[in-house]
Protein backbone atom coordinates (compact mmCIF):
# COMPACT_ATOMS: atom_id res chain seq x y z
CA UNK A 1 0.00 0.00 0.00
CA UNK A 2 0.82 3.49 -1.00
CA UNK A 3 1.02 5.39 2.57
CA UNK A 4 1.11 8.40 0.79
CA UNK A 5 -1.88 7.95 -1.76
CA UNK A 6 -4.09 10.53 -1.36
CA UNK A 7 -7.45 8.96 -0.22
CA UNK A 8 -10.78 10.99 0.02
CA UNK A 9 -13.69 9.11 1.19
CA UNK A 10 -16.22 9.67 -1.20
CA UNK A 11 -18.05 13.16 -1.37
CA UNK A 12 -18.31 15.29 1.64
CA UNK A 13 -20.35 16.94 3.97
CA UNK A 14 -18.97 18.93 6.48
CA UNK A 15 -21.80 20.63 8.02
CA UNK A 16 -23.87 18.08 9.98
CA UNK A 17 -26.40 17.19 11.01
CA UNK A 18 -28.48 20.14 9.46
CA UNK A 19 -26.76 21.60 6.09
CA UNK A 20 -27.53 24.89 5.76
CA UNK A 21 -25.81 28.31 4.50
CA UNK A 22 -24.95 29.30 8.39
CA UNK A 23 -23.57 27.28 11.29
CA UNK A 24 -22.86 28.60 14.75
CA UNK A 25 -18.99 28.17 14.85
CA UNK A 26 -19.29 27.08 18.54
CA UNK A 27 -21.04 24.04 17.13
CA UNK A 28 -17.77 22.93 15.81
CA UNK A 29 -14.48 21.76 17.49
CA UNK A 30 -11.48 23.16 14.90
CA UNK A 31 -8.04 22.35 16.21
CA UNK A 32 -4.92 21.90 14.45
CA UNK A 33 -1.80 19.30 15.89
CA UNK A 34 1.68 20.22 15.27
CA UNK A 35 3.48 16.99 15.33
CA UNK A 36 7.49 16.62 14.93
CA UNK A 37 8.34 12.95 14.17
CA UNK A 38 11.35 11.04 14.35
CA UNK A 39 12.55 11.44 10.54
CA UNK A 40 13.56 7.36 10.84
CA UNK A 41 10.27 6.63 11.27
CA UNK A 42 8.44 8.95 9.00
CA UNK A 43 6.65 6.35 7.11
CA UNK A 44 6.15 3.88 9.66
CA UNK A 45 3.92 7.31 11.09
CA UNK A 46 2.48 7.88 8.17
CA UNK A 47 1.24 4.57 7.75
CA UNK A 48 -0.44 4.94 11.90
CA UNK A 49 -1.72 8.31 11.17
CA UNK A 50 -3.93 6.82 7.80
CA UNK A 51 -5.12 3.80 9.00
CA UNK A 52 -6.06 5.99 12.35
CA UNK A 53 -7.79 8.49 9.92
CA UNK A 54 -9.50 5.77 7.59
CA UNK A 55 -11.10 4.36 10.42
CA UNK A 56 -11.97 7.24 12.21
CA UNK A 57 -13.86 9.44 9.16
CA UNK A 58 -15.83 5.69 8.51
CA UNK A 59 -17.12 4.90 11.97
CA UNK A 60 -17.22 7.88 13.92
CA UNK A 61 -20.44 10.04 12.88
CA UNK A 62 -19.04 13.35 14.81
CA UNK A 63 -15.58 13.08 12.59
CA UNK A 64 -16.12 15.45 10.10
CA UNK A 65 -12.37 16.10 8.38
CA UNK A 66 -8.58 15.19 9.58
CA UNK A 67 -6.06 16.46 7.24
CA UNK A 68 -2.44 15.16 7.37
CA UNK A 69 -0.38 16.67 5.69
CA UNK A 70 3.95 16.91 5.75
CA UNK A 71 5.43 19.88 5.19
CA UNK A 72 7.59 19.76 2.37
CA UNK A 73 11.14 21.98 3.08
CA UNK A 74 10.87 19.31 6.38
CA UNK A 75 8.61 16.08 5.78
CA UNK A 76 9.13 14.87 9.86
CA UNK A 77 7.22 18.36 10.84
CA UNK A 78 3.51 16.81 10.31
CA UNK A 79 -0.09 19.12 10.60
CA UNK A 80 -3.37 17.60 11.35
CA UNK A 81 -6.40 20.18 10.76
CA UNK A 82 -9.26 18.89 12.52
CA UNK A 83 -13.09 18.96 12.31
CA UNK A 84 -15.61 17.47 14.43
CA UNK A 85 -19.20 18.23 15.12
CA UNK A 86 -18.86 19.09 18.18
CA UNK A 87 -16.71 18.77 21.71
CA UNK A 88 -18.89 15.60 22.26
CA UNK A 89 -17.27 14.28 18.71
CA UNK A 90 -14.04 15.04 20.03
CA UNK A 91 -14.01 13.63 23.24
CA UNK A 92 -15.26 10.35 22.06
CA UNK A 93 -12.92 9.97 19.26
CA UNK A 94 -9.76 10.46 22.08
CA UNK A 95 -11.82 7.11 23.49
CA UNK A 96 -11.71 4.75 20.63
CA UNK A 97 -9.91 1.45 20.04
CA UNK A 98 -8.27 3.39 16.96
CA UNK A 99 -7.54 6.03 18.10
CA UNK A 100 -5.89 4.29 21.16
CA UNK A 101 -4.11 2.29 18.87
CA UNK A 102 -2.60 5.05 16.90
CA UNK A 103 -1.34 6.77 20.49
CA UNK A 104 -0.09 3.57 21.47
CA UNK A 105 1.32 3.18 17.62
CA UNK A 106 3.03 6.57 17.36
CA UNK A 107 4.52 7.40 21.02
CA UNK A 108 7.99 6.36 20.58
CA UNK A 109 8.14 7.83 17.02
CA UNK A 110 6.07 11.47 18.07
CA UNK A 111 9.28 13.85 19.29
CA UNK A 112 6.37 16.60 20.35
CA UNK A 113 2.72 17.45 20.07
CA UNK A 114 1.29 20.69 20.24
CA UNK A 115 -2.43 20.95 19.90
CA UNK A 116 -3.84 24.01 18.63
CA UNK A 117 -7.28 25.14 19.60
CA UNK A 118 -8.66 27.08 16.91
CA UNK A 119 -12.21 29.37 15.79
CA UNK A 120 -13.24 28.78 12.30
CA UNK A 121 -13.35 32.46 10.50
CA UNK A 122 -14.65 30.77 7.51
CA UNK A 123 -14.44 27.09 6.32
CA UNK A 124 -15.17 27.26 2.56
CA UNK A 125 -15.14 23.70 0.49
CA UNK A 126 -16.74 23.13 -2.82
CA UNK A 127 -20.52 22.42 -3.31
CA UNK A 128 -21.93 19.51 -5.59
CA UNK B 1 -23.68 40.26 8.75
CA UNK B 2 -21.72 37.89 11.25
CA UNK B 3 -18.25 37.36 9.99
CA UNK B 4 -17.46 35.03 12.18
CA UNK B 5 -20.34 33.14 11.36
CA UNK B 6 -19.34 29.79 9.71
CA UNK B 7 -20.82 29.37 5.83
CA UNK B 8 -20.46 25.86 4.44
CA UNK B 9 -21.12 26.15 1.03
CA UNK B 10 -23.19 22.91 0.52
CA UNK B 11 -21.48 19.27 0.58
CA UNK B 12 -17.95 19.27 -0.50
CA UNK B 13 -16.05 17.05 -2.91
CA UNK B 14 -12.86 17.24 -2.60
CA UNK B 15 -11.59 14.86 -5.65
CA UNK B 16 -12.44 16.44 -8.81
CA UNK B 17 -12.50 15.71 -11.40
CA UNK B 18 -12.92 12.12 -11.03
CA UNK B 19 -13.79 11.22 -7.51
CA UNK B 20 -12.28 7.69 -6.78
CA UNK B 21 -10.87 5.82 -3.71
CA UNK B 22 -7.59 7.07 -4.42
CA UNK B 23 -5.46 10.14 -5.92
CA UNK B 24 -2.12 10.76 -6.24
CA UNK B 25 -0.78 13.19 -4.01
CA UNK B 26 1.26 15.26 -6.40
CA UNK B 27 -2.66 16.19 -8.23
CA UNK B 28 -2.95 18.61 -5.44
CA UNK B 29 -1.93 21.83 -4.43
CA UNK B 30 -1.67 22.31 -0.27
CA UNK B 31 -0.75 25.04 1.85
CA UNK B 32 -1.18 26.71 5.04
CA UNK B 33 -0.83 30.34 5.33
CA UNK B 34 0.09 31.75 8.24
CA UNK B 35 -0.83 35.10 9.21
CA UNK B 36 -0.65 37.60 11.94
CA UNK B 37 -2.97 40.05 11.86
CA UNK B 38 -2.92 43.21 13.58
CA UNK B 39 -5.16 42.96 16.36
CA UNK B 40 -7.06 46.29 16.05
CA UNK B 41 -8.06 45.50 12.29
CA UNK B 42 -9.29 41.67 13.30
CA UNK B 43 -12.66 42.16 12.53
CA UNK B 44 -12.02 44.24 9.21
CA UNK B 45 -9.79 40.91 8.29
CA UNK B 46 -12.36 38.33 9.03
CA UNK B 47 -14.13 40.31 6.95
CA UNK B 48 -12.52 40.36 4.30
CA UNK B 49 -11.11 36.63 3.82
CA UNK B 50 -14.73 35.54 4.42
CA UNK B 51 -15.33 37.61 1.09
CA UNK B 52 -12.40 36.50 -0.37
CA UNK B 53 -13.35 32.55 0.29
CA UNK B 54 -16.59 32.29 -0.42
CA UNK B 55 -16.37 34.07 -3.98
CA UNK B 56 -12.88 31.71 -4.23
CA UNK B 57 -15.59 28.63 -3.93
CA UNK B 58 -17.83 30.04 -5.69
CA UNK B 59 -16.29 30.64 -9.33
CA UNK B 60 -13.29 28.84 -9.18
CA UNK B 61 -13.44 25.37 -10.02
CA UNK B 62 -9.83 24.42 -9.07
CA UNK B 63 -10.08 26.24 -5.48
CA UNK B 64 -11.36 22.31 -3.48
CA UNK B 65 -11.26 24.28 0.22
CA UNK B 66 -10.17 27.23 1.59
CA UNK B 67 -10.25 26.69 5.71
CA UNK B 68 -9.41 30.13 7.77
CA UNK B 69 -9.50 30.04 11.62
CA UNK B 70 -7.76 32.01 14.18
CA UNK B 71 -5.88 30.33 16.90
CA UNK B 72 -8.38 30.60 20.18
CA UNK B 73 -5.48 31.22 22.68
CA UNK B 74 -4.36 34.08 20.20
CA UNK B 75 -7.28 35.13 17.25
CA UNK B 76 -4.81 37.37 15.57
CA UNK B 77 -2.75 34.42 14.64
CA UNK B 78 -4.82 33.36 11.51
CA UNK B 79 -4.18 29.83 9.44
CA UNK B 80 -5.72 29.03 6.15
CA UNK B 81 -5.38 25.30 5.02
CA UNK B 82 -5.71 25.49 1.56
CA UNK B 83 -7.01 22.85 -0.69
CA UNK B 84 -6.42 23.34 -4.88
CA UNK B 85 -7.17 21.20 -7.56
CA UNK B 86 -3.35 21.40 -9.25
CA UNK B 87 -0.39 23.75 -9.42
CA UNK B 88 -2.24 25.95 -12.12
CA UNK B 89 -5.53 26.01 -9.94
CA UNK B 90 -3.52 27.94 -7.47
CA UNK B 91 -1.71 30.56 -10.17
CA UNK B 92 -5.29 30.98 -11.60
CA UNK B 93 -6.36 31.76 -8.09
CA UNK B 94 -3.84 34.57 -7.30
CA UNK B 95 -4.44 36.41 -10.69
CA UNK B 96 -8.29 36.26 -9.83
CA UNK B 97 -9.92 40.08 -9.40
CA UNK B 98 -11.13 38.55 -5.86
CA UNK B 99 -8.29 37.85 -4.77
CA UNK B 100 -5.92 40.68 -5.90
CA UNK B 101 -8.88 43.16 -3.75
CA UNK B 102 -8.23 40.70 -0.88
CA UNK B 103 -4.47 41.06 -0.94
CA UNK B 104 -5.22 45.36 -1.54
CA UNK B 105 -7.75 45.30 1.45
CA UNK B 106 -5.85 43.80 3.97
CA UNK B 107 -1.91 44.89 3.05
CA UNK B 108 -2.03 47.28 5.80
CA UNK B 109 -3.50 44.44 8.24
CA UNK B 110 -1.06 41.93 7.19
CA UNK B 111 2.00 41.84 9.85
CA UNK B 112 3.52 38.74 8.53
CA UNK B 113 2.58 35.81 6.05
CA UNK B 114 4.00 32.46 6.02
CA UNK B 115 3.03 30.16 3.31
CA UNK B 116 4.10 26.89 4.12
CA UNK B 117 3.59 24.24 1.16
CA UNK B 118 2.71 20.72 2.38
CA UNK B 119 2.67 17.29 0.92
CA UNK B 120 -0.56 15.22 2.26
CA UNK B 121 -0.28 12.20 3.75
CA UNK B 122 -3.59 11.26 4.09
CA UNK B 123 -7.26 13.63 3.54
CA UNK B 124 -10.15 12.34 4.88
CA UNK B 125 -13.10 14.19 5.19
CA UNK B 126 -16.77 12.40 5.69
CA UNK B 127 -18.42 10.54 2.81
CA UNK B 128 -22.37 11.57 2.09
Amino acid sequence: MDIRQLVFLGASVLAAPAPGPAMADDMLYVQQAEIEIDPAQLDAYRAAVTEQIETAIRVEPGVLALYAVSEQENPARVKVFEIYRDTDAYRSHLETAHFKKYKATVENMVRSLKLVRTTPIMLGTKPK
